[in-house]
């Protein structure tokens, strides 16, 4: 496809019609309409702001859109399911997620696609870039690089530090896990749980679920179950061998979930009927993958009590807006220093209690534009990140 | 001054009331009201475009805000008259700056206020950033380092780079003294100039004057005349020594007046009256300096023929605000590779001619909020473009 060759075909095309021009812009808080404004927005009434905020730091929290700004960074190496396409081609998903930023949390962000991908250059870089910001939210930046990343700027920065990838899908997926234990009769410690992928997300829903009490929880790659006699892990794998997996269970994701209570895909690849129907009673699916989840939920459907895809066309949309604008929200507004694992969790459970009488099979997360969850995700995250001693305000 | 010490005092300041919560937003150029749009703007859909870009890069200007967003870059180093308050307390600038593009050119931008200030540091940062931007406008970075920066990355990027504290400053003091000129009858050729102050916007107006062919021309510090003979310059002050100052004066800015054409302040130094009284019959003095010109605009009047501040509230502002608005939105319009020395010129002699049958010693140049301007200096600026064989389209 080329730009000259196929232009009708992208205009006619309602996708690429609506990213014309991109779909982010700037705009002042404030109109400049006439040389009196100028000199309060710019020179010389701008000095005063400066200088107050050179002699008095935390002003810069009051005097400028710092507080409420956080860029959306990535390299680019993971994007979506297209894996490694680089910084200019990752945009698109970046200017989306700014909007979402605003539109479902009123959060202002920047999508920084940045032109370096070693562990060393992007910590650097967005460590220079910190001034500029309220927050970090990390996006589609691949595994393994993507832990220490965030580990090394959360270290560095007295800011929230965020990678959507892992904590807003481990986010979700507690709360929609949490009510599915709820609707099916059962709590988190009754299930025993198979996670397939062991990336970014797939590690960070088996820690976030180990640290919310799952009963028994193994992992498996595409080279099958992790456990700590396997060679060849990266050490975040290796970790998460030590830590799960009790029973010890080598082989394959499908034979591991004979008599499982619950599957979480999050790898792109595909689990048969059979596996589905080897499950335990009343068993939980949440075939993830997008666009392509891991089975087709209505032919998991005929096995499982609950059925949760990543797509808007189904039922129990899995659906990252449901965490990241509530807990930037949240954080932002207590000038938060960072996000802590208690502040995820509240996160979770708030978001699982937005769910009311309407908890059913079919409703155990609610939808992408349900206006009470930023309301409710926000307040847990400021109430814990204050009971956590990291709320500046 | 603290926060908790004076907030009332602050908050009924019109200066900090107005900044309060910062000048910039974020918004989306498109809602996403529903679901239908979510899988427009962001997942399945933004995949294809994100595949698209991969496939074939330059639909990233046609598809992403990208090619109309421009980065406000500065270390916080050279801030206003304030000097090096670092990149915090410099925001408040950058976010007037991205609200002057916005308002006066349409352009998108952001602020990016850097928390490094070496050189290597300044260029690395701002390349990896490069994806993100459509342009990069440097800003309050001091002399020398902002030379070298900017040359650097015009050598590494293929987007305009515009150090604003040079260019903007020169483009307008050339058109403003284009217009001097003529007002009192004369060409730029016929004009013996001093100018004072040898950093970044000194330097820069020096250079573009001395590219349009005025007649002679000087260059002062702190410590007196640029000439070849004195020792401890930087290099770009030997450079301009080797290329200014014809008459191989030495001493005072005060005593290279005498009998001068024009005085240009750049300095934040003063010159007394007597020193203005003794320059050439019609003189024009551009006393710059923020807040506090080098003489008071009034007292200078007295002896000279025109004379303009960098304040709106005499006449003959010089802001930069004439320019770069327009310049970037000419040089995003044709998705030029650069700005050239062609296009400031260009800039200039469109924003001298917007000056019409008004021209008068005290209309020298077009007020801020002048409409024809920035039709005027984009038009000027997208043609040269072409004809210097960088514009892309």
């Amino acid at each position: 496809m080329t730009a000259l060759a196929e232009p009708e075909r992208l205009l006619e095309d309602p996708v690429f019609a609506l990213h014309r021009g991109g779909k982010l812009r700037t705009t002042p808080a404030t109109p400049v309409t006439g040389p009196a404004d100028l000199a309060l927005a710019y020179t010389p009434g701008v000095a005063r702001v400066c200088q107050a905020i050179a002699e008095e730091p935390a002003l810069v929290h009051d005097y400028t859109w710092v507080s409420n700004v956080v860029a959306v960074v990535s390299d680019g190496t993971a994007v979506l399911g297209l894996g490694d396409i680089g910084p200019a081609a990752a945009m698109p998903v970046m200017e989306g997620k700014s909007l979402l930023f605003k539109q479902f949390g009123g959060v202002d962000s920047v999508p920084v696609c940045l032109d370096c991908t070693s562990v060393e250059a992007i910590v650097e870089t967005v460590v220079r870039l910190a001034p500029s910001f309220g927050g970090i939210n990390l996006e589609d930046i691949s595994a393994p690089r993507c832990f220490e990343i965030e580990a090394r700027l959360k270290e560095l920065l007295d800011i929230p530090v965020f990678h959507d990838d892992q904590h807003g899908t481990a986010i979700v997926v507690l709360a929609a896990l949490t009510n599915a234990a709820r609707v099916t009769g059962r709590t988190l410690g009754d299930l025993r749980a198979v996670v397939a992928g062991a990336g970014a997300s797939g590690i960070a829903v088996t820690e976030m679920l180990l640290n919310a009490g799952i009963g028994e929880i193994a992992v498996s790659d595409s080279r099958g179950l992790l456990h700590p006699g396997r060679d060849g892990m990266n050490p975040y794998k290796a970790s998460l061998a030590g830590r799960t997996n009790a029973a010890g269970r080598t082989g394959s994701t499908e034979a591991a979930l004979a008599g499982a209570d619950v599957f979480i895909g999050l790898s792109g690849a595909t689990i048969g009927e059979g596996a589905v129907a080897s499950m335990a009673a009343d068993s939980i699916v949440f075939a993830l993958s997008n666009p392509t989840p891991e089975i087709h939920p209505a032919v998991a459907r005929r096995h499982a009590a609950v059925v949760a895809t990543g797509r808007s066309d189904f039922p129990n949309q899995i659906n990252n807006v449901l965490a990241f604008p509530g807990v930037f929200r949240g954080a932002l507004d207590v000038r938060a220093r960072g996000i802590t694992e208690n502040m995820k969790v509240a996160a979770a459970t708030a978001l699982a209690g937005v769910v009311g009488p309407e908890l059913s099979p079919d409703h155990v997360i609610p939808g992408a534009f349900d206006g009470r969850v930023v309301t409710a995700v926000s307040e847990a995250v400021r109430r814990q990140a204050r009971l956590d001693g990291v709320a500046r305000v």
